[in-house]
Formats: structure tokens, C-alpha cells, sequence
């Protein structure tokens, strides 16, 4: 998508394939800024300080952070040394789905193989699993567009969009997961507006999703996180389209902490709630959201203390009391009973097993336990 | 309550009494500062930026500053002068109900008097009220806490309860009204812990609660405005306790935005969600909240900006970015049906007609008009 009138993307590699190219984004919106990841030590930082962030985003740097180590690979037991920077690169943020899955993927190519036989192979998976993500976010902008037009085609009036967090393309390569059917909407002339929680504590809505919007010309609006559901309840939301971390066979959607709060909101107002993923991210070895999956405790300090631009320089403030305690919870999990809907590569589908998998039968064998999920990020 | 361990109220008189002095609460928690109102424009900008907030100080500071007008009034005809000066109070931020309600009860013992007459009147009137709000958050307290005895006599581990925005004795003279049950409970020896919603934008939360409660020891933590349904799904939540600015006959209530999120988290989790209030604060005249409160749009630099503490002073950074627009609405309705009762200085009610007039029957003869009301504050 675009930045400052240019198309970028999240990620690319330089003309001779030994560094990775990332946009800062613990700078935006205030500046644009792009770092260069040299060797896998430079993306595990770049994953693990959240200069980039988004789970399909976070599998692609991983991977190609693998294929860097690979390529600077020289300790002689190149199999040993290969699980050891998959583990390395695995612990930057123990994302459930992503980063594991990606990772694996390119060991999977290269393990058996020398050195000099993996670095090809492991270039070529991290490219592929960029395409992927890139179509599916494409693909998952062409179905969900079609929600927005159905709107737009009986209202014949802009049409009102809430998200939270940012699950746009800054989290992906292009496209975004809930931003592709409102930049497609948009290129075809649909009128949209986007309500756009500012998502504290870290406000990747207000600092990330608004920017990207902005740049693409998308007529968004920020709001408190506390807003929403009023304006849901006056009638000016048409349709809330959210991103994902992490979804369960059943449908449960863990999403950025107070996304719950949103699908209570639109439930209670009969407004749809869909959840846009990339089927990377469904976890198809549990079932219940709620029991199975371990919500992340972050750093109190997001809580405590903003980041902001003092028109110089992002400086960090203090919000709260200096002796009150924070505690700041990553993430939550909607249950699947309030998701009216899965937009995903495939195709559209209710948030139930066999929703799920009516588009990705080829999943039937794999059997769900209930074993119990860490999840991280 | 207790400000660095010495007993406060919100407001008072100086000794010669033609000084109101009060807490100037937009330094909180950072510096404590108190500022002193000499006029009734004093009083008027107190209230308009907000120096003063929370619907019973607002009352009591406009019934004192109605009294120092008339202190200082020294225009011939008096009982036009007195109206006037009614009316620019009642300017400073219409707030449906306690600010026009002091003015009138003031301007009820004044008219048809000499301003000499008047000034003793007015002066009893204004302390009178302030008593009156007092005692109705210490009774609230009273028939509140039992609310929390109850939850401790039978979970026998500390009770956690979570509030939003601020109705705390910040916002009142003393005790507070959401607060009251919780400070009555704690001096019981009561273990409680609150959950503190940091209450965006402007934070009252995590600056003026978190702020009171540390100052009287009350365990407490603050937590971003998307956490509560998270707690609440995980059993980290006993009971809500919020305040109102505004309660209709039906028991719907109108609170800082957000309120109606956590309500239906409370009620999505079978948590009782009670609203604390003096009657001053419910509107006899209206029945249905969403339809007939109008909300206040304020300033969209308190979502695009926030303040915070830099290690020197306040200052104000921005959170987004610089051509995105944001809009920043005030209050939302959480309606009756989500409310498992009121706590008043009369006891604690279903939050119905029926409840409400069971506690206040000397308004049962109070038609309840559809006239629909300006909510401003």
C-alpha cells in the first residue's frame, strides 16, 4: 500500500539477498523510518522489540531471519546449529501461530541438506511464505469487499467500518487482514468511513491503523476505546471488522484486549462483527478460546506511561500515580457465539467448526485436542 | 478523605468566608495545588475548565459561587442581577442536572430579597447543599458496603471490584459515590482490591482514582479501558461499581463513555453491575435514557492529545497522526436492563420505575415527560 504517494510493503529484501528491509514501526506515525536486518540476531531484536508486529508480519521476518542465519551459517553441524536458531528465533515472542509455523516451514526444506544446498531453499520458503501471505490477505480482501458493498448497496450511503488495533497492512506484507476488504471497498469507489480505536495501551489503532489509512485516503476517525459502543448503540457503525491472533477450531477469536468488549457491543445491537485471518493463524489443535488459550501479561509500564510526539522528538509520560500498580494484558478471546462471521482466503464462514471446516476440509483428519495452548505475544 | 494523610474535603470556605477554595483537580496526580475563588467568574471558569468535575462538586461549587456573586453584587435592581448570574453559571457546562439544581435551590431563598438580605441566605444554602451531598455519599456508602460484606462472607478472600472514569470523593465533597461503599468497606477491614479503568481520554481513572484510593491505602491497580471484560471473563471481577451523571425515572444511566461496555461485560459474565448516586443526580422528567439524553461532542484534542507527567511537569503529546481526524463524545447510556440496582442515600433499588419510586415516593406525583433533555457536561 501506500506511503507518502510510494507502494511499500512491510518487508523486502536488498538486490543482493543479504539483508532484509523493514519499516520501523515503533516509529510511526511520527516518523518513517527503515531499519536493515543483517543477520538472524538483527530480526529476533526487531521481533522482539515489536519494531515489526503482527502475527502474519512476525512469520515472514522470522523466516527470513532464518534464512540470514543460514546464509551466515558456520559452525560445522549445520542440522544442530539449524534447530538451535529455529528455537532462538522461536523465543523472540512465543506467538502461538505465526512465528512457530513459519519458522518450521523453511527448517522443514532445509534440514538434511549442507549449508550452502539450505541457503538457497531457505530464500526461496521465506519468499514463498511472503506471496502467501500477501494472497491471502488479497484474497481476503476480495471476499470480505463483498460485505461492504452489500451494505452499501442498501444503504446508499457511506458506509461505517469500526476496527480495533491495527490488523492492516503494517501487520502483514500488503493489504492488511480486516483492512483488505475496506481498501478494496475503497478503490472501487464504495464509500467507507472507519471508526478507528486508538487500542491503548500501545494505540496501535491511533498510531498505526490510522496512518496507514490516512495514507491510502481512506476517511477514518479515531476514537477512545470507550466509544464504540455508544456509537453503536446511535446507529453509526454498519459493520466491525477486526483482525486475529489466534482462532480455535471452534471459532473462538483471540484478538488485542478489548475486542471482546466490541463484539458484546455490536451482539447487543444486532450490528455483524466479523474477524478477518489469514487460515496461518487458526489453530487447529484446540477448541475452547477461553480454557485453552493463556493470555500474555505485557510490560505494566504500556499502561502506566504513553508514548507520544512533544513535536520533536516520541517521548514517554506518565499517566498514573507514581506508587498505583498497572497490570497490562495483551490480549482476549471472543468467543465464537458472538462472531457473526470468518473472512479468510477461502472464502467467507460461520465461526464454528463446521464453518471452518466447510472451506478448509482438508483439516478434517487433523484432530482437535484439548491439550491446552501457551499464547504469547 | 485523606490527601497525604491529612483529612480534605473538595471545597471549602476561608474563615472570613468571601473565599471558596478547592482542589484544582487538572494537576492531580501529579502536584497537589489549590486555588482560591474570590468571584462568582471564578467559579465559573473552576467549573468550565474543569479544575473542578464530577456532577455533586460541580452543584456545590456553583451554589458557592452564586453566593459570592451576591457577596459582591452591586447592581441596583438585585433580583434581575440574581437571574443573570443564575444563568451564567448554569453556562459554564450545562450538565443536565446538579449544576442547575444547586443555582435554583440558591436562587429559590434569595429572590424578592435585598442583596444584603440575600447574601446570608445564599451562604446557608450553598453549605447546606454541600452538607447534604456529603451525607448522601456517606449514606451511599452505608447501604453500598453490604453489597461488599456479602461477596466476603462468602468468598473469604479479598473482594475485587472494578470502577471506571471517577466518582470518587474527587468528584463530590467527600466519600465519593462509587468510592463511598469501597472507603466504608476498607475501613471495615474489609480486604477489597479495585480495578481502576484508566478511563480515556481524559483519564480520570488513572489520575484521580488511582490517585484517591492510594492516598487511603486502598489496594488498587489500573488497567487499560479494553481490560475489564477480560477479568470479568476469567472470575478476576466480584462486582462493578460505576457512578452516574445522570439517572433516568426508568434507571437508565447515563456515565462516562465506556460504562455501557463494562455493563454488558458484567452481564455477559452474571456479575452484578450497580450504579451509585444521590438522587440529586437523577432526572425526574425522563424515561428513556437513549432517546432522550443528548450527549456531549467535547474537544477532539483530548482523543488526538494526551497529558502526562514528564519527570518536570505536565505537558501534552500527540498520539496520532498529524492529518487524522478524531471525535470525542463524553458520556454513553448503559440502559436499565443491564443494571442490577442503584445505590442511593435511600437505600438500594432495581433500577425501574417501580425501585426508584419505592425509595423517592414523594415523586411519584413527578410526571414523567417525554420532552427530551440536553445532557451536557
Amino acid at each position: 500500500m501506500k506511503v507518502e504517494g510510494k507502494q511499500f510493503q512491510t518487508i523486502w529484501l536488498n538486490n543482493s539477498y543479504d539483508e532484509t528491509i523493514i519499516i520501523d514501526q515503533r516509529q510511526l506515525p511520527f516518523q518513517l523510518k527503515t531499519s536493515r536486518l543483517k543477520a538472524i540476531e538483527d530480526a529476533f531484536y526487531a521481533i522482539k522489540n515489536m519494531a515489526v508486529r503482527g502475527a502474519p508480519l512476525i512469520g515472514v521476518t522470522a523466516a527470513y531471519g532464518l534464512y540470514l542465519g543460514i546464509l551466515n551459517s558456520k559452525k560445522p553441524d549445520f542440522d544442530t546449529h539449524l534447530i538451535e536458531m529455529a528455537d532462538y528465533l522461536k523465543s523472540a515472542r512465543p506467538t502461538a501461530v505465526n512465528l512457530a509455523f513459519a519458522v518450521d516451514r523453511v527448517v522443514n526444506k532445509c534440514s538434511g541438506l549442507t549449508q550452502k544446498e539450505a541457503t538457497g531453499f531457505a530464500l526461496n520458503e521465506a519468499n514463498k511464505l511472503k506471496d502467501e501471505e500477501e494472497q491471502s490477505c488479497n484474497l481476503i480482501g476480495d471476499f470480505g469487499v463483498q460485505l461492504i458493498e452489500d451494505i452499501y448497496a442498501k444503504k446508499k450511503e457511506p458506509v461505517n467500518i469500526l476496527t480495533h488495533c491495527n490488523a492492516g497492512w503494517l501487520a502483514c506484507i500488503d493489504w492488511g487482514t480486516a483492512t483488505a476488504p475496506i481498501y478494496k471497498a475503497h478503490q472501487k469507489g464504495i464509500p467507507v468511513h472507519v471508526w478507528v480505536d486508538e487500542t491503548r495501551p500501545r494505540n496501535q489503532g491511533a498510531r498505526l491503523t490510522a496512518y496507514e489509512l490516512g495514507q491510502e485516503g481512506v476517511p477514518h476517525t479515531v476514537i477512545a476505546d470507550n466509544t464504540g459502543g455508544h456509537l453503536m448503540q446511535h446507529g453509526k457503525v454498519d459493520i466491525v471488522i477486526v483482525g486475529s491472533d489466534r482462532t480455535t477450531i471452534k471459532g473462538d477469536v483471540a484478538n488485542k484486549i478489548g475486542t471482546y468488549l466490541k463484539a458484546l457491543a455490536a451482539h447487543d445491537n444486532n450490528i455483524p462483527f466479523y474477524v478477518a485471518l489469514p487460515s496461518s493463524s487458526i489453530d487447529w489443535e484446540i477448541e475452547d478460546g477461553l480454557v485453552e488459550i493463556e493470555i500474555e501479561k505485557r510490560d505494566a509500564k504500556e499502561v502506566s506511561h504513553i508514548e507520544g510526539w512533544d513535536g520533536k522528538e516520541i517521548i514517554s509520560v506518565r499517566l498514573i500515580p507514581e506508587k498505583s500498580n498497572a497490570i497490562n494484558y495483551g490480549f482476549d478471546v471472543t468467543p465464537a457465539r458472538l462472531v457473526t462471521g470468518l473472512i479468510t482466503e477461502k472464502g467467507i464462514c460461520q465461526a464454528c467448526k463446521e464453518g471452518i471446516l466447510g472451506l478448509f476440509p482438508e483439516k478434517k483428519a487433523y484432530p482437535a485436542s484439548s491439550k491446552g495452548g501457551k499464547f504469547k505475544k
